[in-house]
């Protein structure tokens, strides 16, 4: 009988051959990256899961860029090689070759296509290091959220994205017949996770979230990775906002400790979230309307010019990149939002805006069964059509409070990009469902 | 101005309480989990994020089951109170109360309603400290799958799950407009964590998988959760097992010892994972046919009473819970499957039982261009339609495979369950799209 134990072969790793001695035999594979052909011997340059290795290979050799290869080769260092290393080949074995060659070049250090010919070949341009490292940014975010929440005892929950009603309103939602009836994409995890309140306290979830928005912008996508949390026992929303200020601050910490090679790649730093201002949504309208003589064109919300603004203010009054607006208007926020009890036209909610972009949108919700349903009435909604979302008002809901963040638009704003697209791993907007 | 810089309350978890010294004051919250008034005092069971606890409070009181409460009080010893622990209550504040009663009993030790009125009162009946800890569990097994793969250097992946093309291919995927497009909703992560290899070596993603299955069964759920992985640069699928083998290895031993109160109270143990026999399909079924004396209803696969008669065999003959079976026939597996070289019947792939119930697909899959097209052909699919994903193959793959979890068909039998829906959070079936 043969048996599974769990055991694993190595040498996959940067770490494993650096942790080799010089002159060692090490036992290596890759993609390779590159061939520069010298005369009667060439340099290859290996691409690994975390690095590059360069390979000196004496001789004939029957690969080309693309190919798949395993070495067997002596370690010796080289100041000038990734690394500090070269891996002379004594014997390597061809595990595969490539049908064509490359349709974008992959091996300079940033790709240098159109974003449309980057997104169409994604499954080949996401090999150039530079393209690839901005995914490992984008787990390490999300590994930072993660564990922020589970030592803060934040329980992880999977909710269904297959719902019977849309929690956000409004005409952007996909639809889907199921078995006959209709049935809907989730746009937030919103009215599970707060049903989750009312079991673990404190839940978080990683998931798709979906937006059938029919405009295109550069930070929209209709698809897209929500980090969401909701904690019960609140005092107020800016306990939410406080949880949020500490996460960030830890997740930057963790990657600046952790990923220093991706950062590196990336030729990033991590921002400073240590004191993050918090002002009132009316008072900001109105300082950068003023600072910066310019009227705004939407008196509910913060439009995305003065989105820009606001970032600018910000930067220049208090030498921040991120600030907690709060307070808007009740007109635009959502059903669930809890209103201001001394100004039932604001409420208790918040967007966390980072560099002049919204990142996150949170606040305080209904917990009072009562009261839910009167700001569902007032705003053209039937309670009967919420019934089982309404069982947890009806059975006894403390005060509570979250937050959704979207993790590429963080990713995008953390990279300075310009475009969603390019912190989007395949994405999917309006004319894209492919690759 | 005012600032956010991530400071958190505290009092939230059973820790904090017990780190206070005997004849403290203590401040804390939960809700009213059950009140037992004797004359002039009242036991109240507070029920907290992770545990219950004993208050006396003595005279009047405002609440009543299901209210969600604050109490400052005095820790004192009593070794018959859960955790060895009483709240001799101070004073107290009223957060918030039910509008009405528990439609279910939720604070015995178990649920005793039906199934249908457990899950249709989902949002209360997860209250009960039991059906809440099944789902702590998953959070467990969830955390031990990442924990694994990020030390194995695993990247996590995002992939979409708005796609063009079915993966797994069938009649059972969902269909939704686009934007005017046809689109699906993915039946796994299959294109993409293969494409992933080509950009980290080693993914693994955990999200949601769509089925649109029309059969109502005990362990098939239309949505439900994928532990996905896939790995470049394997010598064979056995490597795939070996990581799965070394996963529920470190899985169950972590669960033993950071979750031991959630298995005390859904009373179980981890199982032994620590060697797992490997079978090929057309021995074990030729065995168990033997063995019991039943001929199997499924040439190319295994139905699910022989499952069962594998499961028991294994048990039987090898004292195990878990097995391998590997070489399905060619005729049952996806086209992305690589053909045994030694007999293009049978693919070099695999299921992993456990306790006589599939909880893994898995196998190696086909690396080379023209291989794939090859098969698509055989399959009566058209490469055409698949331009995007067999980029990779066109552009250099490594050998490489990979496997899918069912997160709740695993936490079932980890309670042997035997209903799929008693460990799924809030389960999508053909009747059930709420809550």
């Amino acid at each position: 009988m043969e048996y599974m134990t769990g055991k694993l072969s190595s040498m996959y790793k940067l770490d494993d051959i650096l942790s080799a001695a010089e002159g060692g035999i090490v036992k290596t594979h890759g993609f390779v990256h590159k061939i520069r052909d010298m005369s009667g011997f060439a340099f290859v340059v290996l691409r690994k899961s975390d690095t590059l290795v360069q390979c000196v290979i004496d001789g004939e050799y029957d690969f080309t860029e693309g190919s798949c290869i395993e070495v067997e080769a002596q370690k010796k260092t080289d100041k000038r090689a990734p690394n500090g290393f070269e891996l002379i080949v004594k014997s390597f074995k061809v595990l595969s070759n490539p049908a064509e060659p490359m349709p974008v070049t992959i091996n300079k250090k940033e790709l240098t296509t159109t974003l449309d010919i980057n997104l169409q070949t994604r499954p080949v341009s996401l090999r150039n290091i530079y393209e690839r490292e901005v995914f490992r940014l984008q787990e390490a975010v999300a590994k930072g959220f993660r564990e922020y929440m589970h030592q803060n005892g934040f329980v992880e929950i999977h909710t269904p994205k297959l719902v019977s009603s849309g929690a956000e309103g409004g005409a952007n939602i996909f639809k889907l017949d199921y078995f006959g009836k209709k049935a809907y994409l989730a746009q937030s995890p919103q009215f599970y996770k707060q049903t989750m309140v009312g079991v673990f306290e404190r839940v978080y979830e990683i998931g798709p979230v979906f937006r059938a928005e029919k405009h295109s912008t550069n930070r929209h996508m209709n698809e897209y990775t929500g980090l969401d949390f909701e904690m019960g026992f609140i005092d107020s929303f800016y306990d939410v906002m406080e949880v949020e200020a500490g996460m960030l601050k830890y997740t930057f910490d963790m990657i600046t400790r952790e990923y220093a090679e991706t950062l590196k790649i990336l030729d990033v730093t991590m921002p400073d979230a240590d004191k993050i201002p918090v002002v009132k949504f009316a008072d900001i309208k109105k300082a950068v309307a003023e600072k910066y003589n310019r009227k705004s064109k939407d008196l509910y919300d913060v439009d995305p010019e003065e989105e820009q603004l606001v970032g600018k203010y910000v930067k220049e009054e208090y030498g921040s990149d991120f600030v907690f607006v709060t307070h808007y208007p009740t007109k635009k926020r959502p059903f669930y939002a809890l209103d201001d009890p001394y100004d039932p036209n604001y409420t208790l909610s918040f967007d966390l805006l980072f560099r002049g972009i919204e990142i996150t949108t949170g606040g305080q919700r209904i917990h009072d069964y009562k009261e839910q349903c009167e700001k569902m009435v007032k705003k053209g909604l039937n309670p009967e059509d919420f019934e089982s979302y309404l069982m947890i008002h009806k059975h006894g809901m403390p005060p509570h409070g979250g937050l959704g963040i979207g993790l590429e638009r963080l990713t995008m704003k953390l990279l300075d990009k310009s475009n969603i697209r390019l912190a989007t791993l395949f994405p999917r907007d309006v004319t894209r469902l492919t690759p």
